[in-house]
Protein backbone atom coordinates (compact mmCIF):
# COMPACT_ATOMS: atom_id res chain seq x y z
CA UNK A 1 0.00 0.00 0.00
CA UNK A 2 1.08 3.48 -0.68
CA UNK A 3 1.79 5.40 2.38
CA UNK A 4 0.15 8.82 2.73
CA UNK A 5 1.48 12.20 1.88
CA UNK A 6 2.31 14.33 4.89
CA UNK A 7 0.87 17.98 3.75
CA UNK A 8 1.96 20.66 5.67
CA UNK A 9 -0.29 23.76 5.54
CA UNK A 10 0.44 27.89 6.55
CA UNK A 11 -1.11 30.67 5.81
CA UNK A 12 -1.53 33.85 7.55
CA UNK A 13 -5.12 33.85 9.51
CA UNK A 14 -7.21 36.17 7.88
CA UNK A 15 -6.24 34.40 4.23
CA UNK A 16 -9.47 32.37 4.69
CA UNK A 17 -7.56 29.03 4.71
CA UNK A 18 -10.15 27.49 6.93
CA UNK A 19 -12.70 27.60 4.63
CA UNK A 20 -10.33 26.66 1.70
CA UNK A 21 -9.43 23.27 3.82
CA UNK A 22 -12.93 22.68 4.44
CA UNK A 23 -13.54 22.88 1.13
CA UNK A 24 -10.71 20.32 0.46
CA UNK A 25 -11.60 18.06 3.15
CA UNK A 26 -15.49 17.73 1.52
CA UNK A 27 -13.91 16.03 -1.22
CA UNK A 28 -11.29 14.26 0.00
CA UNK A 29 -10.61 12.10 2.86
CA UNK A 30 -7.71 13.42 5.01
CA UNK A 31 -6.74 12.72 8.28
CA UNK A 32 -6.18 16.49 10.19
CA UNK A 33 -3.27 16.13 12.69
CA UNK A 34 -4.19 17.31 16.22
CA UNK A 35 -1.66 19.70 18.00
CA UNK A 36 -0.37 18.65 21.29
CA UNK A 37 -0.11 21.45 23.83
CA UNK A 38 0.46 21.84 27.72
CA UNK A 39 -1.26 24.70 28.00
CA UNK A 40 -4.88 24.57 30.22
CA UNK A 41 -7.84 23.70 28.24
CA UNK A 42 -10.19 26.30 27.55
CA UNK A 43 -13.79 26.34 28.30
CA UNK A 44 -15.43 24.26 25.91
CA UNK A 45 -12.21 23.11 24.52
CA UNK A 46 -12.09 18.72 24.23
CA UNK A 47 -8.92 16.63 24.83
CA UNK A 48 -8.21 15.07 21.45
CA UNK A 49 -10.44 17.11 19.46
CA UNK A 50 -9.21 20.78 20.06
CA UNK A 51 -5.81 20.11 21.15
CA UNK A 52 -3.99 16.72 22.84
CA UNK A 53 -3.64 18.52 26.45
CA UNK A 54 0.08 17.12 27.97
CA UNK A 55 1.79 17.50 31.05
CA UNK A 56 5.22 19.67 30.45
CA UNK A 57 7.20 16.38 31.69
CA UNK A 58 4.70 14.46 29.10
CA UNK A 59 6.17 16.87 26.33
CA UNK A 60 10.03 17.31 27.18
CA UNK A 61 9.93 13.56 27.38
CA UNK A 62 8.59 13.65 23.83
CA UNK A 63 10.32 15.68 22.42
CA UNK A 64 13.60 13.62 24.04
CA UNK A 65 12.61 10.87 22.34
CA UNK A 66 12.59 12.29 19.28
CA UNK A 67 8.36 12.57 18.81
CA UNK A 68 7.41 15.47 17.64
CA UNK A 69 8.18 16.59 14.38
CA UNK A 70 8.06 20.32 15.28
CA UNK A 71 7.64 22.21 18.39
CA UNK A 72 7.54 25.49 19.28
CA UNK A 73 6.84 27.68 22.55
CA UNK A 74 4.44 30.25 23.47
CA UNK A 75 4.03 32.42 26.78
CA UNK A 76 5.77 29.45 28.86
CA UNK A 77 3.59 26.72 26.80
CA UNK A 78 4.63 24.03 24.15
CA UNK A 79 2.69 23.60 21.31
CA UNK A 80 3.47 20.75 18.51
CA UNK A 81 2.92 18.35 16.19
CA UNK A 82 3.06 14.59 17.60
CA UNK A 83 4.66 12.16 15.50
CA UNK A 84 3.03 9.08 16.09
CA UNK A 85 -0.42 9.57 14.82
CA UNK A 86 0.95 11.17 12.13
CA UNK A 87 3.35 8.48 10.97
CA UNK A 88 0.50 5.41 12.20
CA UNK A 89 -2.21 6.99 9.28
CA UNK A 90 0.73 7.50 6.94
CA UNK A 91 1.14 4.07 7.23
CA UNK A 92 -2.96 2.99 6.61
CA UNK A 93 -2.14 5.06 3.46
CA UNK A 94 -4.24 8.57 4.78
CA UNK A 95 -2.87 11.23 3.31
CA UNK A 96 -1.83 13.82 6.61
CA UNK A 97 -2.53 17.36 7.05
CA UNK A 98 -0.64 19.43 9.35
CA UNK A 99 -2.01 23.19 9.46
CA UNK A 100 0.98 24.83 11.38
CA UNK A 101 2.33 28.06 11.07
CA UNK A 102 5.68 29.33 9.19
CA UNK A 103 8.01 28.32 11.50
CA UNK A 104 6.92 24.87 12.09
CA UNK A 105 6.40 24.22 8.78
CA UNK A 106 10.52 24.60 8.58
CA UNK A 107 11.02 22.24 11.31
CA UNK A 108 8.76 19.92 9.33
CA UNK A 109 10.64 20.28 6.24
CA UNK A 110 14.00 19.84 7.83
CA UNK A 111 12.53 16.70 9.88
CA UNK A 112 10.28 14.77 6.52
CA UNK A 113 11.83 15.86 3.47
CA UNK A 114 8.87 14.00 1.62
CA UNK A 115 6.31 16.37 3.22
CA UNK A 116 4.76 18.48 0.45
CA UNK A 117 4.35 21.99 2.04
CA UNK A 118 1.54 24.44 0.78
CA UNK A 119 0.95 28.41 1.47
CA UNK A 120 -2.23 30.27 1.38
CA UNK A 121 -2.24 33.66 0.63
CA UNK A 122 -4.85 36.46 0.56
CA UNK A 123 -4.86 37.83 -2.87
CA UNK A 124 -4.13 41.04 -1.85
CA UNK A 125 -3.45 43.35 1.07
CA UNK A 126 -6.58 45.08 -0.03
CA UNK A 127 -8.81 42.14 -0.42
CA UNK A 128 -7.05 40.93 3.20
CA UNK A 129 -8.28 44.67 5.23
CA UNK A 130 -11.81 44.41 2.92
CA UNK A 131 -12.44 40.82 4.19
CA UNK A 132 -11.46 41.71 8.25
CA UNK A 133 -13.67 45.08 8.11
CA UNK A 134 -16.38 43.31 6.43
CA UNK A 135 -16.58 40.51 9.19
CA UNK A 136 -17.25 43.29 11.89
CA UNK A 137 -16.21 41.24 14.83
CA UNK A 138 -12.57 42.16 15.38
CA UNK A 139 -10.87 45.05 16.89
CA UNK A 140 -8.73 47.25 14.96
CA UNK A 141 -6.06 46.44 17.11
CA UNK A 142 -6.00 42.42 15.80
CA UNK A 143 -6.70 43.40 12.17
CA UNK A 144 -3.44 45.68 12.20
CA UNK A 145 -2.04 42.48 14.08
CA UNK A 146 -3.41 40.38 11.07
CA UNK A 147 -1.69 42.17 8.45
CA UNK A 148 1.21 43.19 10.07
CA UNK A 149 1.03 38.91 10.24
CA UNK A 150 0.77 38.54 6.43
CA UNK A 151 3.85 41.07 6.03
CA UNK A 152 6.33 39.32 8.21
CA UNK A 153 5.32 35.65 7.02
CA UNK A 154 4.41 36.30 3.48
CA UNK A 155 7.91 35.97 2.51
CA UNK A 156 8.52 32.73 3.78
CA UNK A 157 5.88 31.33 1.22
CA UNK A 158 8.93 31.13 -1.36
CA UNK A 159 9.70 28.18 0.84
CA UNK A 160 6.48 26.44 0.38
CA UNK A 161 6.72 24.12 -2.55
CA UNK A 162 3.06 25.35 -3.65
CA UNK A 163 1.80 28.94 -3.24
CA UNK A 164 -2.21 28.85 -3.12
CA UNK A 165 -3.49 32.30 -3.85
CA UNK A 166 -7.18 32.05 -1.79
CA UNK A 167 -8.81 34.51 -4.34
CA UNK A 168 -12.11 32.82 -4.65
CA UNK A 169 -12.71 29.77 -2.67
CA UNK A 170 -13.81 26.91 -4.74
CA UNK A 171 -11.13 27.39 -6.94
CA UNK A 172 -8.36 27.35 -4.46
CA UNK A 173 -9.90 24.27 -2.90
CA UNK A 174 -9.62 23.15 -6.45
CA UNK A 175 -5.93 23.78 -6.47
CA UNK A 176 -5.39 21.84 -3.73
CA UNK A 177 -7.02 18.70 -4.68
CA UNK A 178 -4.68 18.84 -7.67
CA UNK A 179 -1.90 18.94 -5.76
CA UNK A 180 -2.82 16.27 -3.69
CA UNK A 181 -3.93 14.12 -6.92
CA UNK A 182 -0.01 14.75 -8.82
CA UNK A 183 1.48 14.29 -5.34
CA UNK A 184 -0.01 11.08 -4.90
CA UNK A 185 1.55 10.07 -8.54
CA UNK A 186 4.69 11.58 -7.78
CA UNK A 187 4.82 9.33 -4.05
CA UNK A 188 4.40 6.30 -5.73
CA UNK A 189 6.95 3.66 -5.01
CA UNK A 190 8.60 3.47 -8.58
CA UNK A 191 11.07 0.87 -7.56
CA UNK A 192 7.89 -2.03 -6.37
CA UNK A 193 5.73 -0.91 -9.26
CA UNK A 194 8.43 -0.95 -12.01
CA UNK A 195 9.35 -4.92 -10.29
CA UNK A 196 5.08 -5.54 -10.63
CA UNK A 197 5.11 -4.41 -14.54
CA UNK A 198 8.59 -6.38 -15.47
CA UNK A 199 7.52 -9.90 -13.23
CA UNK A 200 3.54 -10.08 -14.70
CA UNK B 1 3.66 36.20 -17.59
CA UNK B 2 4.00 32.17 -16.69
CA UNK B 3 7.08 30.79 -18.33
CA UNK B 4 5.64 27.19 -19.65
CA UNK B 5 6.64 23.79 -18.61
CA UNK B 6 9.04 21.76 -19.81
CA UNK B 7 7.23 18.17 -19.93
CA UNK B 8 9.72 15.02 -20.52
CA UNK B 9 7.81 12.11 -21.53
CA UNK B 10 9.44 8.79 -22.31
CA UNK B 11 7.83 5.14 -22.39
CA UNK B 12 8.82 2.47 -24.06
CA UNK B 13 6.97 1.80 -27.63
CA UNK B 14 3.88 -0.28 -27.08
CA UNK B 15 3.03 1.20 -24.03
CA UNK B 16 0.36 3.45 -25.70
CA UNK B 17 2.45 6.63 -24.90
CA UNK B 18 1.43 8.44 -28.43
CA UNK B 19 -2.50 7.42 -27.79
CA UNK B 20 -2.27 8.47 -23.99
CA UNK B 21 -0.19 12.23 -25.48
CA UNK B 22 -3.07 12.10 -27.62
CA UNK B 23 -5.66 12.29 -24.96
CA UNK B 24 -3.62 15.06 -23.07
CA UNK B 25 -3.21 17.22 -26.16
CA UNK B 26 -7.15 17.21 -26.59
CA UNK B 27 -7.47 19.06 -23.21
CA UNK B 28 -5.07 20.92 -22.59
CA UNK B 29 -2.83 23.16 -25.26
CA UNK B 30 0.70 22.00 -25.62
CA UNK B 31 3.27 22.46 -27.89
CA UNK B 32 4.84 19.19 -28.96
CA UNK B 33 8.75 19.78 -29.98
CA UNK B 34 9.51 18.71 -32.88
CA UNK B 35 13.17 17.14 -33.13
CA UNK B 36 15.95 17.34 -35.63
CA UNK B 37 17.80 14.64 -37.36
CA UNK B 38 20.51 14.75 -39.52
CA UNK B 39 19.44 11.96 -41.52
CA UNK B 40 17.50 11.94 -45.09
CA UNK B 41 14.09 12.45 -45.16
CA UNK B 42 11.88 9.00 -45.82
CA UNK B 43 9.03 9.03 -48.47
CA UNK B 44 6.25 10.99 -47.50
CA UNK B 45 8.10 13.00 -44.32
CA UNK B 46 7.73 16.91 -44.53
CA UNK B 47 10.36 19.19 -43.12
CA UNK B 48 9.19 20.92 -39.63
CA UNK B 49 6.49 18.32 -39.15
CA UNK B 50 8.20 15.11 -38.76
CA UNK B 51 11.45 16.20 -38.05
CA UNK B 52 13.81 19.10 -38.25
CA UNK B 53 16.03 17.89 -41.49
CA UNK B 54 19.23 19.50 -41.35
CA UNK B 55 23.03 18.80 -42.35
CA UNK B 56 25.51 17.37 -40.16
CA UNK B 57 27.64 20.29 -40.31
CA UNK B 58 24.41 22.66 -38.99
CA UNK B 59 23.66 20.07 -36.40
CA UNK B 60 27.55 20.25 -34.84
CA UNK B 61 27.37 23.77 -34.85
CA UNK B 62 24.36 23.91 -33.13
CA UNK B 63 25.63 21.50 -30.81
CA UNK B 64 29.17 23.26 -29.81
CA UNK B 65 26.89 26.58 -29.32
CA UNK B 66 24.64 24.60 -26.82
CA UNK B 67 21.74 24.90 -29.03
CA UNK B 68 20.52 21.43 -28.54
CA UNK B 69 18.65 20.31 -25.24
CA UNK B 70 19.53 16.57 -25.53
CA UNK B 71 21.35 14.44 -29.02
CA UNK B 72 22.13 11.26 -29.68
CA UNK B 73 23.80 9.46 -32.72
CA UNK B 74 22.36 6.12 -34.08
CA UNK B 75 23.47 4.55 -37.44
CA UNK B 76 25.41 7.72 -38.40
CA UNK B 77 22.87 9.80 -37.47
CA UNK B 78 22.49 12.49 -34.99
CA UNK B 79 18.69 13.34 -33.55
CA UNK B 80 17.60 15.53 -30.61
CA UNK B 81 16.01 18.35 -29.82
CA UNK B 82 16.56 22.05 -30.92
CA UNK B 83 16.68 24.47 -27.74
CA UNK B 84 15.16 27.23 -28.88
CA UNK B 85 12.28 26.82 -30.43
CA UNK B 86 11.83 24.94 -26.85
CA UNK B 87 12.97 28.64 -24.84
CA UNK B 88 11.02 30.48 -27.68
CA UNK B 89 7.33 28.61 -26.84
CA UNK B 90 8.15 28.55 -22.49
CA UNK B 91 8.98 32.28 -22.62
CA UNK B 92 5.54 32.70 -24.34
CA UNK B 93 4.88 30.75 -21.52
CA UNK B 94 3.13 27.99 -23.17
CA UNK B 95 3.92 24.14 -22.14
CA UNK B 96 6.20 22.45 -24.13
CA UNK B 97 6.00 18.27 -24.12
CA UNK B 98 9.23 16.55 -25.48
CA UNK B 99 8.90 12.92 -26.22
CA UNK B 100 12.02 11.21 -26.02
CA UNK B 101 13.76 7.98 -25.02
CA UNK B 102 15.45 7.53 -21.87
CA UNK B 103 18.89 8.78 -22.53
CA UNK B 104 18.08 11.91 -24.08
CA UNK B 105 15.59 12.28 -20.88
CA UNK B 106 18.57 11.78 -18.77
CA UNK B 107 20.70 14.57 -20.89
CA UNK B 108 17.20 17.02 -20.68
CA UNK B 109 17.12 16.72 -16.55
CA UNK B 110 20.75 17.59 -16.62
CA UNK B 111 20.55 20.58 -18.36
CA UNK B 112 17.11 21.91 -17.30
CA UNK B 113 16.55 21.45 -13.81
CA UNK B 114 13.03 22.64 -14.31
CA UNK B 115 11.83 19.85 -16.59
CA UNK B 116 9.05 17.71 -15.31
CA UNK B 117 9.40 14.48 -16.33
CA UNK B 118 7.29 11.49 -16.68
CA UNK B 119 7.15 7.96 -17.45
CA UNK B 120 4.54 5.84 -19.10
CA UNK B 121 4.65 2.28 -18.87
CA UNK B 122 2.43 -0.49 -19.42
CA UNK B 123 0.51 -2.14 -16.57
CA UNK B 124 2.25 -5.43 -17.12
CA UNK B 125 4.43 -7.56 -19.52
CA UNK B 126 1.55 -9.76 -20.15
CA UNK B 127 -0.63 -7.11 -21.44
CA UNK B 128 1.78 -5.40 -23.35
CA UNK B 129 2.18 -8.86 -25.39
CA UNK B 130 -1.49 -8.86 -25.18
CA UNK B 131 -1.64 -5.35 -27.20
CA UNK B 132 1.35 -5.98 -29.43
CA UNK B 133 0.00 -9.79 -30.53
CA UNK B 134 -3.45 -8.43 -30.74
CA UNK B 135 -2.82 -5.39 -33.39
CA UNK B 136 -1.46 -8.35 -35.49
CA UNK B 137 0.84 -6.06 -37.56
CA UNK B 138 3.49 -6.47 -35.75
CA UNK B 139 6.32 -9.53 -36.65
CA UNK B 140 7.56 -12.22 -34.07
CA UNK B 141 10.78 -10.05 -33.92
CA UNK B 142 9.73 -6.56 -33.21
CA UNK B 143 7.48 -7.78 -30.64
CA UNK B 144 10.38 -9.21 -29.15
CA UNK B 145 12.27 -6.14 -29.79
CA UNK B 146 9.71 -4.30 -27.93
CA UNK B 147 9.59 -6.45 -24.80
CA UNK B 148 13.46 -6.64 -24.57
CA UNK B 149 13.21 -2.83 -24.44
CA UNK B 150 10.64 -2.94 -22.03
CA UNK B 151 12.69 -4.49 -19.97
CA UNK B 152 15.57 -2.16 -20.49
CA UNK B 153 13.89 0.83 -19.80
CA UNK B 154 11.66 0.63 -17.09
CA UNK B 155 14.41 0.89 -14.33
CA UNK B 156 14.80 3.92 -15.86
CA UNK B 157 11.29 5.00 -14.67
CA UNK B 158 12.37 5.86 -10.74
CA UNK B 159 14.80 8.52 -12.30
CA UNK B 160 11.52 10.24 -13.54
CA UNK B 161 9.49 12.59 -11.13
CA UNK B 162 6.57 10.69 -11.96
CA UNK B 163 5.17 7.67 -12.80
CA UNK B 164 2.13 6.77 -14.49
CA UNK B 165 0.77 3.26 -15.60
CA UNK B 166 -1.58 2.91 -18.38
CA UNK B 167 -3.56 0.89 -18.12
CA UNK B 168 -6.87 3.02 -19.50
CA UNK B 169 -5.95 5.51 -21.45
CA UNK B 170 -8.55 7.80 -20.14
CA UNK B 171 -6.86 7.48 -16.55
CA UNK B 172 -3.41 7.71 -17.10
CA UNK B 173 -4.21 11.04 -19.66
CA UNK B 174 -6.37 12.41 -16.73
CA UNK B 175 -2.99 11.98 -14.15
CA UNK B 176 -1.08 13.42 -16.75
CA UNK B 177 -3.65 16.34 -16.77
CA UNK B 178 -3.04 16.78 -13.01
CA UNK B 179 0.50 16.70 -13.21
CA UNK B 180 0.33 19.30 -15.52
CA UNK B 181 -2.28 21.75 -13.30
CA UNK B 182 -0.26 20.84 -9.83
CA UNK B 183 3.74 21.66 -11.24
CA UNK B 184 1.73 24.68 -13.03
CA UNK B 185 0.90 26.09 -9.36
CA UNK B 186 4.58 24.58 -8.28
CA UNK B 187 6.46 26.56 -10.88
CA UNK B 188 4.60 29.88 -9.66
CA UNK B 189 7.08 32.48 -9.67
CA UNK B 190 6.59 32.69 -5.67
CA UNK B 191 8.74 35.49 -5.23
CA UNK B 192 6.74 37.77 -7.75
CA UNK B 193 3.49 36.53 -6.36
CA UNK B 194 4.70 37.55 -2.77
CA UNK B 195 5.50 41.32 -3.95
CA UNK B 196 2.50 41.54 -5.80
CA UNK B 197 -0.02 39.98 -2.70
CA UNK B 198 2.37 42.74 -0.77
CA UNK B 199 2.01 45.76 -2.50
CA UNK B 200 -1.42 45.84 -3.33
Amino acid sequence: MQKGLLLVISGPSGCGKGTVLKEVMKKQNLYYSISMTTRQPREGEVDGVHYHFVSKEQFETLIAQNGVLEHAEYCGNYYGTPREAVETMRNEGKDVILEIEVVGAAQVRENCPDAVSIFIAPPSIAELKRRLYGRGTESEETIQERIAQVDRELPCAVQYDYLVINDEVESAAEEILQIIAAERIRHRNKEEKVKEVLES
